[in-house]
């Protein structure tokens, strides 16, 4: 242990057996590092250690406090799935969301931006720059429809990290991970078809089982380990499942990553049954812990797992580069996405390439994963601190989205039209369900940095929220 | 009339009377200016017409010519579509064909790249080079799925030059045209519906109907008019078609435009059966005249016309950047397009927004149009002395693709085989027919500027079109 974090532990004890209390003032960076005979700066590094475990908080001029309330809401509880398979709706909902252009006089906890500000981006910028300065054999050519080969090595590089050694050339280049999502479902499925899904996921996903005809049961899911497996099982025996399709590795919305032993025994599961596994690992490299939790993918031996991601949140979404690792259904696959909407975009993918090639995707990840994980622990209390009382909150693994639930019979789609004069959105729960469950639910995004008008906005929510409760009494 | 199209005009009818013969060099331009009394440069100008029209044709260093063989190829007879709804085959050969990366190492014939190195593209590359460098509230961020509104008004703007009175409100931008074309297939069709379709038609079309699972009615379609009006009634009368799908302006394969007569009458016969049409516009902004045809969508008053179209030909491919007029079907559409791939690339609309507000869409146009115009010249003379002597060639109003029928029996994936070790591919005519007709035609790009090089490889494909002739009697 080094000299910092000894210190770190000599204070959590003191936090812990009461002798500072929530509110205290803490000792002073000077007078700790006299009493322990240790530099400035190595006090400032074990305050630092403190403040990420949420046991110390700076206050402006003033030094380091014991919390105020160490009140952590509690974990929602695992939810109940759907009896059968249904029709998708809320598509109303979604399309609220999904029209707002970016605006600075919106503080939008709605959607999954992740924060592009980072100067860890700058070599990404000035690739594009330098690409669309380029006119032949450029950026504004058609590429082939498989996408940029260079980009996809990078990508299979990358992919190692999750375990997964797929070669290039089983890669297939997409407008970000909803096209691969929605060509993989549409290569597996026909009108009528029923998918077996997480609940609650993406809506993105409930959107294109709905355009396409298909039905989804939605799965009973806990928000720690993710889908229950033996609820898969009694509806594999039920109903004609076609597919599964999941979020396993930093769950939107709810945060979870599903164990590794669990990945293993659903792929097992799988193969018993012959089920084809969507996998979506949007969030995956932004798992708070390293190394990043293995995909199923990476499991997987007869190609049954068609893998679905995009660098929209590890990276900047507006490039819209995604990719799809299809296994056994490459060729149905191609196809799909060459019907879709041909070939992809060239100029982000060869700025992506560069990118990666640069060495600068490694330090950007570290970065954010850090930024994102102490912005979580801020969220959580202020969610504590603003919210009603007996509000829930999710313990994301990784990614930068918190699921939050109220009372029974709480209207998130209520609070949402109240907030927005104040210029304030949420997600309102009910579009991550197929049958419009989690009504009393809603995910805020704090990719943002944490800033004293970020904890207004939140504490605005709070407001609503509790008036809402008391209208409703 | 002016000084110069008078002199041309003069010469020419000197011409068509045998005064000048093929071979035979022209009067000087001094010669020219001194005879009729006029300038050197309205002398030039009128030369400029004769060249146009390919009456005459300049030798360095030594004056015009008339040209020697104008032996114009015939045009193809009109096709004959299918008897009866088809399911669509030839994928392979598309998938040939899409997934050549562009190279220095291969003529490519086959595939609709637009010529990308005109200096009139600079102000684009700029502004994708100043959009690149920006990171906030910038290109790196998601957009709105109906896309970003700015560059939707300027669409809208340039969509009054075909007589479209479309607000931005109803516009929706796609990734290219494919995916407009695809997202209006899906919006309106349920898998076993019937489309009718112009024939030869684009091979994303017809691999889209394959991959929904839908029907394809081929129609007969003239090479100057366009699909046959009577063809289409009996077929309305005789099967449940649920849609029409059609390029009318500047026909990728064929070239014709129909006639704004025969779209007013389509749309009155489309209202009789209340039949919706897909229009693709993709090529109209490369007609040779002005101004422009008027599309179909111009003459229309209930909303059943969905227009589709992109930037990908008049502009550049590689941006994708398309939008779609859905008429009454907004909804719909709206909401295939979120779940086929959710928003579109943000960098690219806004660098073409700020092209075309800054002024460079038009004059570009214009000169693309006029390059395009004497390049077909070019091809059409080149495929007459070089092709085997009966081929015939369409005479493009527009675009930049000539379309090449041999006589029956030949075999253009024998064609392209043969040639592809020669560093040339062309488009089989076959990929082009839901049922694999046309095999003995092919469609060949002109839009790269006319060299030496290219000469040499239009008269490769001429030559080893004869050697595949000969073994075939
Ligand atoms: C779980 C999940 N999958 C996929 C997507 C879509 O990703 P992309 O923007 O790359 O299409 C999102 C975005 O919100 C998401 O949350
Ligand atoms: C007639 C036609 N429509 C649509 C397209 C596709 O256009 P985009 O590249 O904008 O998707 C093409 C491209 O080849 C085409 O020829």
């Amino acid at each position: 242990m080094t000299l910092y974090e000894n210190l770190a532990e000599a204070i959590e004890t003191r936090i812990r057996q009461g002798l500072y209390r929530p509110g205290d003032r803490l000792p002073s960076v000077r007078s700790l590092g006299i009493e322990h005979g240790v530099s400035l700066s190595t006090v400032q590094q074990a305050y630092r250690v403190l403040e990420d475990k949420r046991l110390a908080v700076p206050r402006a001029k003033s030094g380091y406090y014991v919390p105020e309330t160490r009140q952590v809401p509690e974990l929602p509880q695992a939810t109940r799935g759907t009896q059968r398979p249904v029709d998708v709706s809320q598509w109303e909902q979604v399309l609220d969301l999904m029209s707002e252009e970016p605006s600075e006089h919106l503080t939008q906890f709605g959607r999954g931006r992740p924060d592009i500000d980072s100067p860890t981006l700058k070599p990404l910028t000035r690739a594009l720059s330098r690409f669309g300065r380029q006119q032949s054999l450029s950026g504004l050519t058609y590429g082939s429809i498989q996408g940029n080969l260079q980009l996809r090595e990078q990508i299979a590089r990358l992919m190692l990290d999750s375990g997964c050694q797929t070669p290039a050339s089983e890669l297939i280049i997409t407008n970000g991970c909803h096209e691969a999502l929605s060509t993989a479902i549409r290569a597996l499925c026909v009108p009528g078809d029923v998918v077996a899904v997480d609940s609650p996921a993406f809506h993105g996903v409930m959107q294109a089982l709905k355009g396409f005809g298909l039905k989804a049961l939605e799965l009973p899911t806990d928000p720690i380990e993710g889908i229950s497996l033996e609820a898969l099982e009694m509806a594999l025996e039920q109903w004609p499942i076609k597919v599964l399709q999941l979020t396993p590795s930093c769950n939107n919305p709810l945060g979870y990553s599903m164990p590794d032993h669990k990945k293993r025994a659903l792929l097992a599961l799988a193969q018993r049954y012959d089920l084809a596994i969507i996998e979506d690992d949007v969030y995956g490299d932004l798992a708070y812990r390293y190394p990043r939790p293995r995909t199923i993918k990476s499991f997987d031996e007869d190609g049954r797992v068609l893998l679905c991601s995009s660098f929209s949140k590890s990276i900047a979404p507006g490039l819209r580069t995604g990719w799809i690792a299809p296994g056994r259904y490459y060729d149905q696959v191609l196809h799909m996405k060459y019907m879709g909407s041909g070939p992809t975009a060239t100029l982000p993918q060869l700025a992506m390439s560069a990118f990666i090639e640069g060495g600068h995707f490694d330090p950007h990840l570290r970065r954010m994963r850090h930024l994102y994980q102490r912005s979580r622990d801020q969220m959580i209390e202020w969610v504590g601190r603003y919210f009603p009382e007996n509000a829930k909150a999710s313990r994301p693994e990784g990614s930068f989205m918190l699921w939050v639930e109220l009372e029974e019979g709480f209207d998130s789609l209520r609070l949402n039209k109240l907030l927005r004069p104040k210029g304030i959105q949420i997600a309102p729960g009910s579009i991550f369900s197929a049958a419009g469950k989690y009504r009393n639910c809603l995910r805020m995004s704090y990719a943002a940095r944490p800033t004293p008008q970020i904890e207004a906005a939140v504490r605005e929510v709070g407001e609503v929220a509790k008036t809402l409760l008391t209208s409703h009494d």
